[in-house]
């Protein structure tokens, strides 16, 4: 049975900016895209990697085929965590405060945005978006609050 | 064109034990299931209230399918968080620290367990599961780190 060691080798995060962009919003989203987007290239290199281990043979389409899905999974995984930084950064100046309303407000327009970058954007598929995003957030500040 | 209003009410996360049941470990895998729970309900009834706004009929089987999808949605989610919760608390207790690593961690155990639940676990589920519950936890932090 092919075993499968788990190593991940991840940067401690902290909230300092990679790159000045000379403007705090911007500094937000591209540091939410770059290190999330990070941790999304390694999970899509670790599935593909893993099914390259149990498959126990390796050509060059599958290499290739893992190349393509890291990169994607990164760009999205960073989409994701760009639009939210952003959004949630914009919101707690213009509130001027950060609790669970702006994070589940944050949540709910991440996912809207999202949405409507798909190829055609459809109504529905935005509410959606923006209903699951703003459940995701607020269940993930319940389990920070709860974690901490 | 059918409005959806986005009506929400959630409870203001808090680290208030909801029901002692006389062990920390418990009560932090309860709330967890609990709190989380809610809002996974609260998704799951949204998303087919929202259904039923576009579709304008509503008849008692569609009513029966949102009291199902809700229920349905409200266990998964408050799994989840339950499972992650109470792993988190373990791993804290046993490596007497709550960092990027105990993080990681709790996500890939989460993972790995809730695929283990499964009617049929298979291998390499379980394995594709801690890869990405791990993975979301991770991602999850930094983007904690950079909103706060």
């Amino acid at each position: 049975m092919p075993q499968a060691h788990f190593d991940a080798t991840v940067e401690s995060p902290h909230l300092d900016v990679l790159v000045d962009l000379g403007n705090p919003f911007l500094n937000r989203v591209f540091d939410g895209f770059v290190k999330v987007g990070g941790v999304g290239l390694a999970h899509g290199a670790s599935l593909e990697s893993y099914k390259l281990l149990v498959k126990e043979e390796t050509n060059e389409k599958s290499l290739e085929k893992l190349v393509h899905r890291a990169a994607k999974e990164g760009i999205q995984w960073g989409l994701v965590a760009g639009t939210y930084s952003g959004v949630n950064y914009g919101l707690q100046q213009a509130l001027g405060e950060n609790n669970w309303k702006t994070t589940l407000l944050s949540g709910a327009l991440t996912g809207a945005t999202l949405a409507l970058t798909e190829p055609n954007p459809r109504h529905d598929r935005v509410v959606r978006g923006a209903l699951t995003g703003g459940a995701i957030a607020t269940a993930a500040a319940v389990v920070r609050n709860l974690t901490d």
